[in-house]
């Protein structure tokens, strides 16, 4: 089982990118765990070391996967 | 089953994108088909109404997903 991340922001971009991850992901193969910024702020940290430089984006098997654009890590940690 | 295309150029960022929706998207609910712009020019035109503005992109569901940034469509029909 394959650990994957899906970061986000809480925006219209998100949501939707969020929806097509828990609707088409496989979860047979993938453990996916949702980690939204405006609730964990202390999580922006460990996703800019990963290489996350806008939501959203999937962290999954070492890649960073950013889907389309919503904002900017920069954006996100003046919110 | 839901159809979905994955549309892509042969970059790399384009080939690691396959990679990750070929091993970890729901075979179950997504019948996906890879389509390579080298070998398909001609499905360029039906990318770009289906909203696609780079590669590589899945289009799945009625969505667009733009995942990183390979090439803009300009630089594909200049190949």
């Amino acid at each position: 089982m394959q650990k994957a991340i899906f970061y986000h922001a809480g925006c219209p971009v998100c949501v939707n990118a969020e929806k097509m991850v828990l609707d088409y992901l496989d979860d047979s193969k993938v453990d996916l765990e949702i980690v939204h910024f405006e609730e964990n702020p202390s999580r922006i940290n460990e996703a800019e070391e990963a290489g996350v430089k806008s939501v959203p984006a999937l962290v999954l098997n070492g890649q960073t996967y950013h889907i389309n654009y919503g904002a900017s890590m920069e954006d996100v940690k003046k919110d």
